[in-house]
């Protein structure tokens, strides 16, 4: 890191801080420039506890992160793009994979329904929430074990792996035993009890980006997962935070490319909460791949306008079987494949 | 809620939409402009997952709320402001309360000397942080449960009451056993689950403002809590994430009046979150005070400059005890006064 | 629009403000609902200044716009759309357009290589600055008139038609004097008097986006030109502030389609701007096609390593001549195409 | 500025670097990292086209400024703080200046009861737009000249310098022969040439900061003002894009310490565009002065609710001369006062 000393510091202040330095077992070496002195400080990777102590130091302006402050997730440290199996399913590799299902599961025959139609349209994992995060108390929550149970009903009537969003550190178990992935929210992207949890878990994790989180703190967000020990972490951009609120969110599509240069893990676009309008899933789910998504996970409801949740921004089943050849010119078009469809016998 | 239809939409679609309202319950008021139609809905408080179902039909271009999504924690339904006790401070009334202490409780040492020293100051409240959310694995994360017993024995040495964060559901129960206000940290404003917990516990909370969050969902968070059944709930107001990184966060100080206006519970400042920089902290206490927030919480450290977190937002001992007259003079300018210092005998 | 009455207003107030309606020569049309009573406006468009009076009313809540604010630009009224030429090149059709050239115009030879090469890849109009805005009063600001003379020269070389940037008012006459497309920048997105100026001109308008404006707002922007008799409007996309430094600007691509369905006014995309990183342009150009883009706006410098401005987001014009072919990709799985080369002979 | 290389990026490459920064007249001081190389660079302030060049090499990872890009604004060049009068008034002194009047001027007996009505509660200055920058074609756009002739009647009657708004530079000329102070609005603080033409003239400016723009931004546009010969500028904190609709903007208070830090020249703070709510202007005027805003810029308006524009944000006559011993009390706790109201006789 580099420490920038205040312009006019005398002397003996900046030794103080060498002195700080040194006595970390680092190297400082300072540059006396016209107007400042920066000092670069050598010997570790980036400590933001050094960091923040020299920062509260009266003639320090502000000290500067040279290195990456994460490593685990870093594509410097790991330049191989990582690739894993869920069922038969590779994720990151050449093909491009799409998780599709209703926000909510809400009875037997809607999510049966909805597994079949979305997996004779090509999607090879199915999405379906059971216990939602929902803004106010007074919303519907889901079904908890019970959903889980009607997912576990869908996949054995489909053979499509299962993905559902786990809450909390002490559900992580529960929702294990029956989920092929688990999903963890923007909302506790943060939560760093329930990324550890999910780390010492062994079904591999998407990372939905936090509603304002920077992509560095999205990256240390993976960092506890792997380093918890779980190394099949995909990340999912579903939009941020924006001051209009015409789209639900904004569709921050740039850190698709972006992530996948400073990192190995597999970047999955979440079109429909990003936009949260049905008539924007498909231009965005194409545009998703068109700058190198690994996989699209979309909402699709048999009754958009008799859904419990989510339903403006869920496709039909119809309007999702249009979609899906659509997203594969776009694979083509830039030289991947979307996963071949699962023959409908079992 | 307002149902604004599609320009153009034909008579029997506006009567479909009509139907739906009616099968509900509802009461229907279509009012049919020269450019579009709007169905005014009457006979209920605003329901979220019937203004999805009319958003997701073809017709419908839009449905905008007009009741408001929260209840208990509105003032239009509780006039009269909530006030409680803390051991022998009143929160949310006539007299403005100060919390302060460091960022993490580091040893028996620290917290001691910071809590005398607050105390002779004028804090009322003891803040620090055993179980710590960080951005990153590497960071330090607290000392837990000691770091509790240390608060605890700060607050015997001192008297004043003590406030820290509980991280996760399954540890509120610990927390409340040491603490005399549980604070939910802004990373958690939407941990639904913690949110439900400790509006289960008899201890107050405090709520942090979620890193982007309006003041709605702030609101509806508080919500969560009441609905627990948890009366003893203030919001604290810790700045908000912006475009600008010269501070940490963006203050939004007029969410202290505007919550005040929309809610009967008390505001409560954290300018030393909010700014990220101590030099900020006076100024910004004294701007807090001045709009009206009934309380202040502050990060003081005996030697920022080692501390294990946060010390270029913390103030030093002497800079708190710099800082408190000032507060008082602004609280006498608004008419209100800060709570009188602790006798030191104890 | 919409007036929201607080809740308990007395019966006679609510009168007050139906009068006020009426005095309008508009119709009122009350609801009362259980917990409170709004008031319907019917009989004008959206009246900002009647919203703005009635809001101000004590008893008033809030008054909520029901109808657009804009007309000419609105799809709602124009539903077909927008298409118009430049030169031999047709803005808004079947087919995309692409504009590359550098930011800023250097000397003769930089920019009619540039020319050159780009019209040799595939662009069809040339890009080029030659009165900057810039952020400091210290950096280069353009060659001036100096280089719309030069810009005029590469076209005589090579027929690409220009598109340049025009600052302020008083410079509309000459800068039409030499660009075939006057381009209005972001941050003159709400410069109301150069908006009418463009109007009042005959050379086709770019508008690009503001740095945080909203789309309607940017919508309303396009209104003034339309206004002013100019219908000779395309918007473009290049990018809005966010609160993450890694990239320049965050890229709303979901704007595309959200304008395209909102207005009929064509969309271009400037992934160079949005991005701020050479090596994000590919990919964002590509989605920015697959999203619907009518076409796109790169920057491309034969060194961008000496470019005097925006060298870090240029394109080398082997960067660029690479581009093209997965552009055109991507167009035609869209089922549309890239504008043909132009042949190099003159 | 600091040039941090790609980690493994091979010596020839480093070496590259050095001798453009070299060849520039400047010193290169690399320090070899066990992660990286990172390139100090020495010999002259930070410049940007040298940054832009360097950032666009292959094995630049980024290049980081260490100097402030602004020199005549900033307080470290310029220690003490900046003060200059208007008539009799001094800005940027000891005491507090109030200036307030209605957002448009729309009548002579409007604009004269304003003024002396808030000259009798003590404003010093009178505030009113005569050309008005407004979102939509459709509004009312001011009185414009005629506006401004009202205006200098205002002053004759009352006694007190007037500042208002220009939008183009074409104006300033006709403008400066009416008004006192010029306002540059948020709108058009990028808007280079308007900051120079008013760098050239003779009157004080007021620059409003942008609607998202940075503290660095802002500063550099006063940079403009100031390097054009002009040094009477004050700075006036408006509020900022927030993503939270329910108010017009947040209010930035943290920037008024901040940016009375980074430089000399006065801040002003405009609470009324700021919140956009006249029940949240008086706790936020009091809150700038706590902070330690040089003075305040308020709406007012005889009849908000007959006001052509920005009724919602107006005080009445009479809440504004509520206001005014409210914000007197807060400047005495700050150890200021706001200047003594003008006697009435003239």
């Amino acid at each position: 890191m580099i420490v920038v000393m205040k312009t006019g510091t005398p002397e003996h202040e900046i030794h103080e801080v060498i002195k700080r330095i040194e006595e970390q077992g680092l190297i400082a070496h300072p540059i006396f420039g016209a107007e400042r002195t920066v000092v670069g400080v050598v010997g570790s990777s980036f400590r933001q506890d050094l960091a923040d102590m020299l920062s509260s130091v009266e003639a320090v302006e502000s000290v500067i992160p040279v290195s990456k402050k994460y490593k685990l997730a870093s594509r410097e440290f790991h330049p191989v793009s990582t690739t894993f199996k869920v069922g038969d399913v590779v994720i990151g590799g050449e093909e491009v994979v799409v998780m599709a299902g209703p926000c909510s599961v809400e009875n037997e025959e809607q999510i049966v329904t909805t597994a079949r139609a979305v997996k004779a349209s090509g999607a090879r994992i199915l999405r379906g929430g059971a216990f939602k995060p929902r803004t106010s108390p007074y919303q519907f929550r889901g079904m908890g074990e019970d959903g889980l149970k009607l997912l576990a009903t869908a996949r054995a009537e489909t053979g499509l792996p299962v993905i559902t969003e786990v809450l909390t550190p002490a559900d992580v178990e529960l929702v294990a035993q029956y989920a092929d992935i688990l999903q963890i929210g923007a909302r506790n992207m943060q939560n760093f009890l329930l990324l550890e949890e999910c780390g010492r878990s062994n079904k591999p994790v998407l990372l939905k980006r936090g509603i304002s989180a920077t992509i560095e703190e999205w990256l240390l967000a993976a960092e506890y997962i792997l380093n918890a020990g779980n190394k099949e972490v995909m990340l999912c951009e579903r939009g941020i935070r924006g001051y209009d609120t015409m789209t639900r969110n904004i569709f921050d599509l740039s850190a698709v490319p972006l992530v996948k240069k400073l990192s190995h893990l597999p970047v999955i676009a979440d079109p429909s909460h990003a936009t949260g309008k049905w008539y924007l899933v498909e231009p965005m789910a194409m545009a998703s791949i068109a700058c190198g998504a690994d996989g699209l996970i979309i909402e699709v409801h048999p009754n958009p306008d008799h859904a419990l949740s989510d339903g403006p921004q869920s496709l039909t089943l119809e309007n999702f079987a249009k979609l899906m050849p659509k997203v594969e010119k776009i694979a083509v078009a830039t030289e991947r494949h979307v996963l071949p469809r699962l023959s409908q016998a079992r």
